[in-house]
């Protein structure tokens, strides 16, 4: 067993690049309207200007706006009325000296108009006439033909997850089919002579398997799809067949070692002995979390995530998402909440430290309480909304010190 | 038509909470692991303590604490080695005194033990003794049987979004089917004579259908489900048939008006004129989204949302979302980002007024970008990440003063 340099939690996410720099170019091509929370393969332009006609943003008069200069409360100016504009239609009438015709909210602009006078600022004097009370500029009432959406304007981006915004936007300019990123299919293989199915039978010094369940959900939660989840013994020969079919469907495997010694050795052994299998990461400078891997078979990534499932949690969060949004061309949608620390908050010294927090809103603000629990234990996982990052050269957090927390979850 | 009263938004929260009262008690029996993203249906308690044995927390030896008393780097102590624990399985031995037990972390403690002394303060002599170089206390080492969770503790209450965290709990105690929410039913109606189909031809003065998409996706990520979506003309007869075949299948109908005078009118006729029809709220102090109307038949609510793609999408999440977390005992789950405003915005007097606001991170700080453009341009939906609510009795935001921003998305 080679061994490695520690890395700091930039390092590593460098060597990630470098080793996983080739392009992930899969593509599923589907409906705008099934695309909610899917990432856009490559930049969508739209293929229509909008609006697509000038159209009033009021009801009421299209006019020429020179006809109502100097028109006021005492001073009104006259206009004969030619017609009106029926919602969905093209406009009937064209607008001439001296006159108008009715435009509802949405209408097009007919011919001859520059603006719309407001209803509030006329009355009716017969069904031919009104008085205009008030003078319009040009273009007033009116959003132009392209004003809101250019032709061929970039209207999402690359490796964005589509929100419902998004998907209305370009439903508004008609587009149908799209292309977004295929999900990265992950499989996850649990290993430990003590880890049982969560749902059968529990003899004594046995316990449910937990890992499996945590990052099925957060690949879930990342874009991905789950295609294997295997639990096996703390077997060379268990651990390498599983790894050798979970590589062979999948495009990230994770392996969450078992917590007795031996197992983070057998991770690398069986890392080591697959066909161009290598380890690139060996050991992170971040606590939790230092037995984390990180190597590659081919173009496929396999992480040694730790047991304990709240190490587990933070590893992936900054690792293993890292590399999903990387292949996806995504800029980290991470949501930094401001809180403030409940507590003191310990770090190890030369380290980064994450430390889990849950989060309550309390007098306008949030505070952050660190989650603390022996590490075998689980409850402390479901408390954690979020995690705190201190960095390597600074102390620890005082009590009531300003604080940045991400969020497990992104929904 | 009667005239009712213009509520703020606390107000018409009121009068919805009292108008929805009764319980919504329909659910999915689901596996857990299938329960990513649903909400809980009642309080889920775990069936058993965990850890289900006292266990080790570290890799060491078991022992009696009171024969390590007085041991240190000069002065060790010795113990006889009795044997060792395999993970996952029951103690083979017991520990007597002045004598010890190896113990991989996660594996059981075996009887006569109190504590476990860590592998780093040990030396080992020969294959059956030891010499101990630090005490330790009873406890030490050791998370005890139930220390995590008791039997019977609350794991995740009724109410609660799911997420991997509780995933994990969840599978950690064994329990492998659990209620969710049944997903309420919403269905879409837009209405208005110049609205069409989003993929189909476009004549001139006609606009795309955007509100049914949006709303469609805004009620996924509310954790609902889309049950109808139907695109009628500013008719009464229409929309009446809409709405009563909308009404058969749904939990909560949408009708998003055209944006004609006459439409928000005929929304109104139409709710009074079905069976049982009853309309509480038309017309709330907000900018923008005046017009909204909420009423019922029998206990299923009818929304009559502004046609502005910005105001539906404000009102939306102020009083759609506002039921149906309302409806599946949900706390608000919603998140406030701290931000700094980049400009001065201005609010309506008298008026809560919601500013639809892009949100970036820069120099360590959120800042908020009012999206301001004419009512009907549709990219600023897109640009919308989030909006800051400014309350009625305040003159609007200054430049760079601090505000809080709700995200539009839950996901």
């Amino acid at each position: 067993m080679k061994l490695l340099n520690v890395y700091t939690v930039e390092e590593t996410r460098k060597k990630i690049d470098t080793y996983f720099c080739k392009e992930y170019n899969l593509y599923d091509e589907i409906h705008v309207t099934d695309a909610f929370n899917r990432i856009v393969f490559e930049d969508i332009n739209s293929p229509i200007e909008l609006p697509e006609f000038s159209k009033s943003v009021v009801d009421g008069y299209a006019v020429k706006s020179k006809d109502t200069i100097g028109a006021s409360e005492s001073m009104p100016v006259f206009l004969d009325v030619l017609g009106y504009v029926e919602m969905g239609k093209d406009a009937g009438a064209m607008v001439q000296n001296d006159a108008t015709v009715y435009v509802p909210t949405g209408a097009i602009i007919p011919k001859g108009a520059d603006s719309v006078v407001m209803i509030e600022y006329i009355e009716k004097l017969d069904e031919n006439t009104i008085a205009v009370y008030s003078s319009v500029a040009p273009g007033q009432g009116i959003i132009q033909k392209g004003e809101d959406v250019g032709k061929g304007e970039l209207i999402i981006s690359k490796g964005k997850k589509i929100q419902a915004q998004n998907i209305a936007l370009m439903c508004a300019v008609g587009i149908e089919k799209i292309k977004v990123y295929k999900k990265l299919r992950i499989s996850i293989i649990s290993t430990g002579d003590e880890i049982v199915d969560s749902f059968g039978k529990v003899e004594i010094g046995q316990v449910r398997d937990i890992n499996t369940h945590l990052l099925s959900a957060m690949a879930l939660d990342s874009g991905a799809e789950v295609e294997l989840q295997i639990l096996v013994k703390d077997s060379f020969d268990e651990i390498k067949v599983a790894t050798e079919k979970a590589l062979q469907v999948s495009d990230i495997v994770l392996l969450s070692g078992g917590s007795s010694v031996g197992a983070k050795d057998m991770t690398i052994n069986v890392i080591e002995a697959l066909d161009n299998g290598e380890i690139f990461i060996h050991g992170v400078a971040v606590k939790p979390g230092k037995p984390t891997i990180v190597g590659k078979v081919d173009n496929k990534a396999i992480f040694g995530l730790p047991g304990h499932p709240s190490s587990a949690m933070i590893i992936y969060r900054i690792f293993v998402d890292y590399l999903i949004k990387k292949l996806y061309s995504s800029e980290e949608d991470k949501i930094l909440i401001d809180a403030v620390s409940s507590e003191n908050i310990h770090s190890a010294p030369g380290k980064e430290t994450y430390q889990a927090v849950d989060l309550y809103f309390d007098d306008n603000e949030y505070k952050a309480i660190p989650v603390y629990g022996k590490s075998a234990a689980i409850s402390k996982v479901a408390r954690s909304k979020g995690f705190i990052r201190i960095e390597g050269n600074k102390e620890g957090i005082k009590k009531g010190e300003k604080v940045k927390v991400e969020l497990f979850n992104y929904s």
